[in-house]
């Protein structure tokens, strides 16, 4: 067949792929804002029929003579940018289901899905030994995966590269390390600093209608297109793509605690202003999302913590928030605020975690990870290593196991190598941050009057528009010049909490 | 293959229809309840491609293969009543799809669409003439989809079958001119009444949010299961099945016309009731719907009227209406509600009519629909016929097209033979109300106590539960010992409308 067919059957077939995932995701989404539980178990088997379609699709004979095809022309010129990156994206899909025996896959999703209900269990009664044998079993199963997938130095950078295409353990190691090297001391001296940054006012309860007229709001201001959107509630928040005209966001409302929603909402702003800004041009293929977990937490990251928990943003927002919410902040100025969004504190969850103290976190999870697929570390020790690390970063020790070494699902699911990427988000977005100012240098005028889109706009130009068109390091490279540098997110933070903190 | 593998396999040939069609809902409830409108276009892409592969499915070789050989075993014994229905059922698509040749569907389908948007803007200017070209090309194309389907005594039969299987021109003139010779002296008598209900504090402004609550209410004290549905807000209310587990229903608030959403809810709730108490043996089957439109109809009007519009329903509801309204409607007695709710007067619009004067619109788009099929009419001529006809039947005369024979869409889509289901419902519903009341000698009771799970569950085991196991006259002849018989519905609203109207 002449090579021109082969293309365009070829995006055909990816276009049909990407349908069904968008009806996946519709009625995924649809699920978790509001379907009635009596017609979950049918509309589960839906989504398990339309599911195994793409996983037919995406590893069929068709899809590997395509790809077979298609990857013999790469590099010719004779292939569209698009199309060459899609056959990459797919040969990747291919290999990752396709290169593992289909009884052992089958085995794996059995025991994953055995694990998770261990793992509940053990995270509620904080007994780790109960959970122990599913991990081991996991671990185990990975590791023959990680064989017949195939790596170069380090096993588990077989396991980064799904979710950071092109991360190694040994880039990891150095840039966690530096960082390490400044956070732990910047920790321990706001530990000591004797400063604490009140935030009681910010538990006052404030009725849901208030929170998500606010929420509403913000995201107007910050740029999310609501013609291309829109904002739900759920019991836990999240983004989610059903095409780039369709981007939906959702949040959670907690009377009480007030800033869960603000902050829930303008991280999961963060993804969405990502996603609606992708070019049009990637609609109905593989490369029409983020370019990888990091890329796309360095978004929300940025939003929420470098915007949002800004000074600047609050200057013009603060006046709007007092009259939204009434009475509620009355008596605190701007720069109270501000210091009370900001409150830093050594904590054992990571995901109530600080921005500052939150690397650390990860930084505990990814030694744990790396030692466990290329080192010595067996599971049974987790426990035990996981406090000792905890006391090492962050000075604190978990009283117990549900507090420490159970409280994430992503081990019991499998997902190795996922958590450095939480962690590369903030670092990426203080790299671009560092950027933009070079290249708005009246960056912060435009915080201070809520004109966002021109900050929107430098986000899109240089980020959003590519979606996977570019790898994590082509992108860093591209906009600032140099790889990953970690330099940017030490000195954001010192400076930032150096403020806050009266530090000397 | 043995009959039993050839059994089990058709069976998930048609489960996997089923969940195509319940994925293709949820996205067509999206669209219709706040999906943004960026994404519309994309996702009318994935319907679409959905719907294609539903329609490849039931017109494939393989589906003809299934129904040759099951067929042949129809009658033996060897087949589930479940199993020989669906066939029969499959066999009907499969006929009505293939029959045609592709060319000329795919030429009607395009018609329609150009036929649609005449008929639109002919409806906004009034002028017939515009939409008169594309009716006639579209009733002339019908006709020949007859010949090739085929029919027995009238063509117009065929198209009845569609939506009211069993139907005949010759049974519908019967029972229309006997409902006709009772309600044209009925509504001209209350026309000359001289009385007069009051319904101006009807269309005082009440908040949507109350509007909502009262909705919601009415919704659980009709035995609508919230657990296995959900009711949001649509510029048309429409009920919707993903499947029986999961049943919505949608309405209008309109803030000064209280009742819009009221009777929109009980109607739509009918409907639902009908879904939600299907058996659940039928899921996966094309069998798990109502038996007939005019079946379905009969539900929902069941309750909208004969229920929702009944004294006895209001004499325990009145005082919490009252109470969720506020001072809404202190100045008005629990009979005057009454009254005002059941206003009946001559009006142009079919979807604004009163139940006493409603059969009548049906019986105009009746007569003329036969006519044009079987009978000397030109499509050039409706309009003056259609007038000639309301004058008639409801003594009045509209004067323009747009409140005339332009008013209903359905002709501009090719959807004759649909209208008289919506009066079948009603007539139905008063022959299975007279039947209820001699197994419920407290039926009036249960009204006045608002107990209405008796009710309910009356209908569950008559009606709902066997879907499309039962066709119409079944139904109407293991419930009530005869076929449809329009005495009860002439009794009902002669009797109704005889005390609200103190005609002698």
């Amino acid at each position: 067949m002449e090579l021109h067919l082969v293309q365009e059957e070829f995006t055909d077939y990816l276009k049909k792929i990407e349908n069904y995932n968008e009806a996946i995701n519709v009625m995924y989404w649809d699920l978790r804002t509001g379907a009635p539980k009596n017609g979950a178990e049918q509309r589960s088997n839906v989504i398990s029929q339309l599911s195994s379609e793409v996983f037919e699709m995406t590893t069929s004979e068709k899809m590997e003579q395509y790809l077979t095809r298609l990857e013999s022309e790469i590099g010719t010129g004779q292939l569209s940018e698009i199309v060459e990156k899609s056959v990459k994206e797919c040969r990747k899909e291919y290999d990752l289901n396709c290169k593992i025996p289909k009884n052992e896959y089958a085995e794996y999703v059995k025991l994953c899905a055995l694990s998770e209900s261990a793992w509940e269990e053990a995270k509620d009664s904080g007994d780790f030994l109960t959970f122990q044998p599913y991990l081991e079993k996991i671990v185990e199963m990975k590791k023959k995966f990680i064989e017949y997938w195939g790596y170069t130095d380090k096993k588990y950078d077989t396991l980064l590269n799904f979710y950071e295409p092109g991360m190694t353990t040994k880039k990891l190691d150095e840039v966690f390390s530096k960082v390490r090297e400044s956070l732990v001391p910047l920790v321990s001296k706001i530990s000591n600093s004797g400063v604490s940054l009140q935030r009681d006012e910010l538990f006052q309860p404030i009725s849901k209608d208030i929170q998500k007229e606010v929420s509403e709001n913000v995201l107007r201001k910050l740029g999310y297109n609501f013609q291309s959107g829109r904002l739900d509630e759920t019991v836990h928040p999240f983004q989610i793509t059903l095409n780039p005209g369709d981007v939906r966001v959702t949040t959670k409302y907690i009377e009480d605690n007030f800033m869960s929603a603000l902050f829930g909402t303008i991280h999961e702003c963060g993804h969405a202003l990502y996603e609606q800004n992708l070019s049009a041009n990637l609609i109905g293929t593989p490369l029409c999302s983020g370019a990888s977990m990091g890329i796309h937490e360095s978004q929300s990251l940025f939003f929420e913590n470098m915007i949002g928990r800004s000074l600047e943003f609050w200057e013009t927002q603060y006046e709007e928030l007092k009259a939204q919410t009434g009475e509620f902040f009355k008596d605190l100025t701007v720069e109270e605020f501000y210091q009370a969004i900001n409150h830093s504190e050594p904590s054992y969850i990571r995901i109530e975690a600080d921005e500052c103290t939150y690397p650390l976190h990860i930084m505990v999870r990814y030694e744990i990870e790396k030692e466990l697929f290329d080192g010595d570390l067996q599971v049974k020790d987790l426990p035990k290593v996981w406090n000792e690390k905890m006391e090492k970063y962050l000075g604190i020790v978990p009283s117990n196991n549900r507090e420490g070494v159970l409280q994430d699902v992503h081990w019991s699911g499998g997902d190795f190598g996922y958590f450095p990427s939480y962690a590369l988000g903030a670092m990426y977005a203080a790299q671009f941050k560092h950027k933009m100012k070079q290249d708005l240098p009246n960056y912060e005028q435009l915080l201070k009057s809520g004109e966002l889109h021109q900050i929107v706009n430098w986000l899109t130009l240089h980020i959003h528009q590519y979606g996977k068109l570019k790898k994590p390091s082509e992108l860093l490279i591209d906009i600032t010049g140099e790889d990953l540098n970690v330099k940017y997110f030490i000195d954001y933070l010192e400076e930032k909490y150096s403020k806050l903190y009266k530090l000397v």
